[in-house]
């Protein structure tokens, strides 16, 4: 639904912030100079966009702070996005830790002569939030309003619990 | 919500389709290449992105054909968007009449830091649907399911009255 | 014709400037980054254009002051752009009242194949000039120096206050 | 001065085309995505533009055939562009050999806050018309109509007889 | 060292392809138009130049196939980037399987002021080999020619076990 | 090679610099963007590419002071480069002397679907440190480590005097 009021304050409670507050959603028609000669979109140039609409989310969430992505996990692109598609990117976060956030990010593209849409592939990126010196500051907690986001919380904090594992482990193998 | 299905036959009836069959969003961070020196973000990039997001909604609607933008209504900026707002664009169809569409788009500016969204303008888009000669083609009709939707229709069909009049006017003119 | 000079202090007279003295011109290839994939140009690009070229003026005429786009008057694209096409906008002042400036842009479309120009659009903005803390300031009067530009600055103050009554309308039928 | 003229046809005689006929002009403000961290221009966003522009004036004067650029002569930027000058280039053919067009760009730089307008260099461009299958093909002649292009002609006959002798002279240097 | 050479056919051996020929290398200055308001690089942007350095190394190595995006790993900023940086990036085949390639891609930023370079961060992203009709075809076997190639060859072929191990699993839990 | 140390200090003598410590490279796929609707690559593409370049590598050698660019000789684009080729840019320091530096930038397009590499030109650009007043400053002295540099050593002298003298036989005919 579109809203009309001229000025709207967020509802900003200091103790957290629900999921929806924060949610992002942009729809961006693919153009030839997004493309290789082929037609084809340039993983790449979704990837860019996956970012932004995170860094959106987690800036909404986190409200001052400046926002850095620090890891995007594994990705898989699914099937191939065509110029003239719509590219639909939808954002929420799943899990706050301190200065860490968890947004995923559900890629599709729309065949808009066809009027079909296909789901690429979901990336999840996890974005910290610095003070004007560049350290780490806390956000908000994550008011989970319902089962579904109480279970995509739980997920996000394996999935960042393996993170952790996994950079210990490199970090090990480089020193021996 | 964020639909996870992994293909959807969006619902196409061919005697019409719905308002929200079409409506579109997309927020966008604006970056500094957006802005002048100064800070303020140009009203011809925001311009260049209604245009966008309208040819997408009109596109949703129309289907197959290809869409041209025929005339913008007068808009006016009624704040500035600065660099490092998010612009949410939100679009639908309020009319329809053979090959032509007008979408609504309503602007705003949200301050990501301050957790403030402020609607900066709406704009008034005329597209026309093409086939692969040029020439202009019949759309699917407009399903009105609300009296919201009904009154923008009757808005919308005032408007383009008002413009088709104008026209007229300007043509007369130039004769004489 | 080409001015070699190497340093030429524009003439700037204290109590006005003339039309001349801020008339800009502007022409761009077309190229495929700035089309739709069937060949044609965005509307929205064009407004880009527009809108960058009118500030241009707006900027010559108020020399010191910031300058914001306040609203554009609806718009008609007769015909369509293509890739390849040079755009040709020629932009000048019509109307100047305090801080605010009404500036005319000419948008030709010149096929270079056949050497061809067609007149798609013509765009009326109205720009205001800002100082440092954002408050209107008043620029250099206009000089008129022949019936021609005393037409256009009559049709200009007659488009202003059509402009001015709207915006009354519309404020009146949000407080009903 | 602005041509509103709905449609017209350029005059193409089949024995030759004037100077005038090719001109072009062009006029961008320059943005934060065109300079350096330090505010600069880059010297190469400025090479970008005056080869568009040189390549629009050859198109012009060739009609019907592809332009490619075939060289450029040694450039001196004898005075920096800033973020927010309006750049200016003026381009028109000075020589023209079968296939060959020599096209001058002179560029200046105004600052839009002090109107002050500044040449910071001449630019003399050569561009070959070529049919579909790459071969060139000859260009119309050029009509001189006065002195200043008479001229002209004459010192663009010579610096492409310079070149002709430099390519030579490198050529023999590399065979021993 | 600068290849003089006018032309140069690289060496094509049908049996396969060594790492050396088709490593590739960027270097790109970081502008104000690659960052956020705040003077970072976007994560996205970094992203962008991987996928596209990415591409083109599977592309040299592939030849005349069309080449996509398959799969990028989980990804660590660990360092950010700043404008003005020089961003680094250099691409080696790792593992090639039948029509699938792993590219690692080490990305740097130097510190143009200091004369310092920073490893950033790793990418590792699967490519594979279409033909004309979008099927994978066979693309050349690559040539070790040291240990160390022989290693990351080993390390390749277990990341892409592990990857196709993760998506059964992922498969198994949607089905459930 | 790839080098994957996490920090390097990059090897800064007081008294000169190598020739070496500011090479630099960088290979970019040409896309749709970059190319005129023929789908050859502009020249003034280039141009901005081969300016980014000796300025980076300009940069490195002179360290913290800003560089800009203060003339580029002649080129000839001897062959054309297409949509889907690879640009490559090779760039190294000439000569050096007080504030100025001459870097030679070697141009190569890459056929990636027959692995064909060719020189497609050589640009000579001299550029000049500044201080933050802009004013010209001293850079490192170039240490020459073999023959062939020494050669380009002294044609870069050969091709700077010869670029004074021309500059003051301009300065000449236009007092005349």
């Amino acid at each position: 639904m579109i809203n009309t009021n001229n000025t709207t304050e967020i509802q900003n409670s200091k103790t957290g912030k629900t999921v929806r507050e924060s949610e992002g959603e942009t729809t961006l028609v693919m153009l030839p100079s997004d493309a290789n000669p082929l037609g084809n979109v340039f993983g790449g140039i979704i990837l860019k966009h996956v970012d932004l609409i995170a860094g959106l989310v987690a800036k909404r969430h986190a409200g001052h702070a400046n926002i850095v992505t620090a890891s995007m996990d594994s990705m898989t692109f699914a099937k191939p996005v065509y110029i003239g598609n719509a590219l639909i990117l939808k954002a929420r976060i799943n899990y706050v830790k301190r200065s860490s956030m968890e947004v995923e990010v559900n890629i599709e593209a729309e065949d808009l002569n066809k009027s079909q849409k296909v789901l690429t592939g979901t990336a999840y990126v996890t974005l910290v939030a610095l003070d004007e010196k560049g350290k780490p500051i806390e956000v908000p907690k994550l008011i989970l309003q319902n089962i579904e986001e109480e279970e995509r919380f739980l997920e996000g904090e394996n999935r960042m619990q393996t993170r952790l594992k996994n950079r210990e482990i490199k970090k090990r193998q480089k020193e021996n």
